[in-house]
């Protein structure tokens, strides 16, 4: 069954990468030769067996990561909606830890949603911090 | 004035960006706090403002650039549209050479088609090649 909404099926995405669930991811894809996704620092898969075999690969040689996302703009059409998220994505043991920019697209079909394209990057440089505020002493 | 089709839009984006034209640019980018840029190994730029400031600084610091991209796959809404693409850059001189994978979002408004997000990156891993077909001797 496809997601009642973008929302919907973003939440499914995010709850199968974390829990490692390859079937559930499945039923987050559209099932599609235009179907396209990137992983970090890697090149573009096309169609959905390409892309279910990139995370079957992932969930294989990950431990349980811990995945936070937060949506940072979303543009929703008729049948077609684009999210930009962070991604906070730490090993099971917390020793790696990522801040992942993404680009999500859904479209509506079959009388709801699923992902269509999934474009995620590594910021290599990072914007620079601004100092901690100095802590009163009044 | 906006573009009739996101291509139009597309086609200036990269017409500026080979140019290092920063007025052309201005015209591509819809003028919106939700428009969004992310460089290749960069964090997310958000609003038109920081967006331009960013175009305006790689313009400053390059020697005419070869752009050249190629379209991989499009998605058409109501007033969105979404283009995965290649794009191929090299350094004036053609010392340096870049593949890029770009998700490039357009939006209708005001009659007409304008850049809403373009995100960026660099595949660090390239798929590997398959050696090439020795040379018959027959």
């Amino acid at each position: 069954m496809p997601f009642p909404d973008a929302a919907a099926a973003e939440a499914a995405f995010y709850a199968a990468f974390r829990e490692l669930d390859i079937t559930r991811m499945k039923t987050v894809w559209l099932d599609s030769t235009d179907a396209s996704c990137i992983h970090p620092g890697a090149g573009l898969l096309q169609g959905t067996d390409a892309i279910m075999a990139s995370w079957a690969a992932i969930f294989e040689s990950s431990q349980v990561p811990q995945v936070k996302h937060r949506l940072i703009q979303a543009s929703t059409d008729h049948d077609l909606a684009v999210h930009t998220v962070e991604e906070n994505v730490s090993s099971g043991s917390g020793e790696h830890r990522a801040r992942i920019l993404a680009t999500n697209v859904y479209a509506r079909g079959d009388g709801g949603w699923r992902m269509l394209a999934h474009h995620a990057s590594l910021p290599l440089v990072e914007p620079r911090k601004e100092p901690p505020e100095p802590t009163s002493l009044h």
